[in-house]
């Protein structure tokens, strides 16, 4: 440990966000050892000096913070990782990207994509390394996915297609606001599973098989009004509670997305299919550990859907862990992409989604929004 | 047998349609010896005259005809099944309502809504007994999932989402047109999987979940050109390959459909899933013998996804076949349509789909196609 | 037709058995239309007149009979299908075959090797076409699996695993006996899940991976007595209720096998698997379209079983019926074990499996029950 | 962390079972705050002091041994945790006890019951806490399998299966012995798949249902001969490379257990199965965040295997780890054993399973290969 170059962080915000981060630090050097880099969990931010203090002792935090301005001031810290509510983003990761300090920000970037450009001049004006915790492109699976399409393996693709389900929601006595349920909150939020769910989607989607040109939409609202914490009074709804569009990807395929919070029975279920000229692929969250594959070129009697189990050495991260046939979980991926954050830090590259992708991510979901407002057709201006 | 009254068939097309309706026929005695009507296998009609003798006598039809105008004079026909390509069901209909024979028709009904109104005219002004093989609605899983539906388990339905997806049609060497690829052939067809695929999805959809009130669509034809069997020549193909499409209910959930040639890995695989505030159900073709369900009232622990297995003697239609456990596939769907009909023969009830409510299926295919080629939403028109 | 041999068939029996035969005789000729030979349905025997004859009239037997001496004495009858419980089949078969009839048994041969013995003389002496109605080898699927082994993909055998879980005998107030639960009658059946269930799983196995050497065994009746329906008491329950055995293969490889009726959630599960050097297939009933399949050889990243879905044009049977993706189901079964007999009528082979092949699984069973009534290893005396 | 109890941990052995312990370790206060007593690193012992120095510096103990006395001998130590090779369990533990440590040790508790005697002697006497690392107990799903039989939700129970099947060492040319392939060595692991992978079955099925009161095995040797890595000559190949067994328990109800490390296309596949006279329950660990359940007393229309996705906040563990629908992995499990250990300190009650539990299964294993070598039945004498 002793000739290990340190990343010292400030994290703001401790909840569910707030943990996944501080547990993908903290297991990073038992199991990518070879990495020059260890974080250390330098101080945690937040408003609640009692909360922010438990959650310190915790997790391990040297110290605390209740206000960012000081935390993003402090000489001792080399990256912020903001996991508050998206409306504060767009400041907080100016003000440490001009502190020069790197941002490690919670998805999705910022509410609209307005919002998100000053954050993306602010990284690239100060040269600070950036990322945005997409972590579902490092679900083993998914990066073997990508391995695949990167290959040719697929061959032409024609469609793909996601989906994000969920279930939450469908209780009207729940109510919007507070610090557990900001997500229900369009100020706090800026959409709802838009940005929340879909956002997810496209960022693979988009990873996977390159830009989305534009986008049909239609949203959702179920339910009209619920009692906001904050105020203490009925307000009307603000989010989405359900969005689906269709679209066309730049290499001329068709895009299909749908996610709610109104599926019963499906608690996170996120799923994408892509289907090639030569050989298809499909995966989803609820089994994360399994990619299916299907190979035309297969001799044609034996010829099927293969249930690839994706724990063995050669496959993406999974010389890290266990043995064949045992199984990492969600949480992994935050580690996946702590270990590639820091080995950008040694090779100079950048570290996958930057905020500048995050921001083509968040021209789609403006557009998205904006389709189903209008009810027509929009141009994403994506440029991947 | 002897004191049952008789359906004399003529059957118009040999196809693959002509194999599974006359398959039909002759198993229904076995199984459904309660009812009071029996098909008879009269006269089977196409052009070549040599292959329609080979089909007669294989399947024990007693004549043969060649001009279908001929057989629908002839006095000895009850009725009239209609196994043609798409662009003859209109002409050949009407002149069988006006003869007063009862028509059975395969979907989809016509190419245009224009198309369908005269049929239905028809049969209405003739009034006789008239349905279309939607047959899908007859798999005792999906028959049970209308139970379910109907009971009021569900709830409110909030979403709605089917796709048909196969793969056949991806090689850009396979022609278009002549006898076996006519549903290649815009003018044979009048649409690619809108009317070929679509249509069951949306018919099995408005049967469980009401009226589609509008729609928003994109279509795309991946191979741009085919050669054309019957001209010898390198056509442009004029039918959609993919067809997307999102929807309004009447009952104010969304709907999502979609459906493709160019699915690599999916030979037929016709799937839906309703969301329902309390229930969800899930159905698949290729394994079409399970209903999935998901009943949020159970205890909490315990709750998931039932995968139950269709097949008990109090499940719909399966008194009818062998023991629990014991599968029935594809084919028994047109003997349960069948047995349907003939009973409706006894109750005097129609029997469902009929034309017109086919024609309602008719009007969400063209308000599909247009809102494709127009790139806007588009009012169905139906009335559920 | 009018070209066609005929095969004319005296059914015995009229349960659950003779209704899959009678279908399978009747759908022969639609599906086969190449063969030389046509099943004709002469007469069907069964000791209960009025029963009889109703079951005549549904199926469109020519002429009934109430002894089973009669019907073979008949001389318009080439083949006599047993459809009786076990305890008939020695006396009708051995008849049968000294009238020169070919004989179609159902399965179990015989209640014991001894009881079988003679059978398997009689037919041999005779020189009369002879088949035991193993009916589950004609799965597609199961067939796929056989050609599979035999083009030596699998490599070495190393495991063979089978089972046969059922549920329906777990309420203690069933009654045993009577024309419906003669299964539950150790006169009338032999024995319990070994002859009903393990003798299938036992003719699979020996068919994919040759004979079985020795065995060793448990079995178990969980509910001692019942009310015995010809005697109204309550007597001694003779069956076993479960079984378990593993064994040795000749070729080197361990088998393990288990049948019950008292394994909720499951109807009529049976399933295999074989572990192969290179390659493993398993498969299961209650998903009979599918068949899974391993290849060690595809590349390692994505390597994993496949899902087959044993619908195509080049699988085994499936150009007779529809198209890929349109699944069949247990009936289609007993139709192809029709058309292979009907073939062997063509070819002078024999059509397997034959009395002398079923009589080697009747010695895996016996040996399984003495190897559980004693507690110890038995060699079977199997001749593969 | 600073009113928090330490129990300071000595590890012997770095191997596989050396890292997950150390994982657990290291997460346990991160996500069991609650907990009165931390672990902490103090030491970990190994023969090759580089290596042992690598992985110290890796996963941060304080301190490293070369001698495992040395490291018992330490007063600041509280607990010895043996990963080493089983032949070397049994000395280390007895020295660790009678030297007043608690016992942590890994499984099968020994390689003979012989050898597992004065183990449970020597914890006993010495009054030391003590626990043997059957972790799949403590996978949440198997957790809730054990909470829903001791609700007496399944009824009487008829049948227990399980399964263990790898393919790890199907070539011929893996050599035996030496650090990593000691357990392909009979003297260094005492058995094959009995003790490595059936004692992870047998301790579940007990801890489910129940003692094993009499056995009847076979076992396979298919590779006869193998180099060893330690003498660098072939011999001849001691353990078993499959068992298979079944029995009686108990309660009445039937086992089934099979295990090989030949089963191409399974990596790691544990599975069992419980059939109750009202609910059936079943697991597998390459999808171990799922539990079938199946219910008789659902209504019978919708009644079907249920896939229990146990990630929620009232399923055993989950309200320590993430949200519905995100699940954890393999790893775990350990954690889980550790929080139960440490809380047994609080509460002065044992953490099951003890050293006494775990020779109870050593006497299931030893009955299973006396059974198979000398082919008849065994009593187990196990005390459940």
């Amino acid at each position: 440990m002793e000739d290990k170059k340190t990343l010292r962080i400030g994290l703001i915000g401790y909840g569910f966000m707030g943990r996944t981060h501080s547990n993908a630090y903290k297991r990073l050097g038992d199991f990518f050892p070879e990495l020059a880099y260890r974080p250390v969990l330098k101080a945690v931010c937040a408003r609640n000096e009692e909360r922010v203090k438990a959650f310190a002792d915790q997790w391990g935090y040297e110290s605390i913070e209740t206000d960012w301005k000081t935390l993003i001031a402090r000489d001792d810290i080399d990256a912020i990782d903001i996991c508050t509510p998206n409306n504060m983003h767009a400041e907080i990761a100016i003000a440490a990207a001009e502190a020069g300090k790197m941002v490690l920000c919670e998805k999705p970037l910022a509410r609209t994509v307005a919002e998100a450009q000053p954050m993306v001049d602010a990284v690239e004006k100060a040269g600070v390394k950036n990322t945005v915790w997409y972590n579902y492109r490092r679900v083993p699976a998914v990066t073997l996915a990508k391995q695949l399409v990167d290959s040719g393996k697929l061959g032409k693709i024609f469609h793909y297609r996601a989906n994000f389900l969920q279930d939450w929601t469908i209780n009207p006595e729940l109510p919007q606001g507070g610090e557990a349920l900001w997500r229900l909150d369009n100020d706090a939020a800026g959409s709802g599973v838009t940005g929340d769910l879909l956002a997810h989607c496209i960022d693979t989607a988009m990873w996977l098989n390159g830009g989305i040109k534009d986008v049909s939409a239609v949203t959702e609202t179920f339910v009209k009004e619920r009692l906001h914490q904050s105020t203490g009074e009925v307000q009307k709804v603000g989010i989405d509670d359900a969005c689906i569009f269709h679209c066309h990807f730049d290499n001329g395929s068709l895009g299909l997305f749908e996610s709610t919070r109104y599926a019963r029975g499906h608690k996170a279920l996120y799923t994408f299919e892509i289907n090639g000229e030569h050989a298809s692929i499909r995966w989803d969250l609820h089994d994360l550990t399994r990619l299916e594959y299907f190979d035309h070129r297969d001799d044609s009697v034996v010829r099927g859907w293969r249930s690839i189990h994706v724990t063995d050495g050669d496959q993406p991260y999974m010389d890290k862990w266990w043995v064949p046939g045992l199984s990492i979980g969600y949480e992994h991926t935050f580690v996946h992409q702590v270990a590639d954050f820091l080995k950008s830090l040694e090779t100079g590259e950048s570290c996958s989604p930057t905020f500048k992708e995050a921001q083509e991510t968040q021209k789609v979901c403006e557009a998205v929004l904006k389709s189903a407002e209008s009810r027509s057709w929009k141009e994403t201006g994506v440029d991947w």
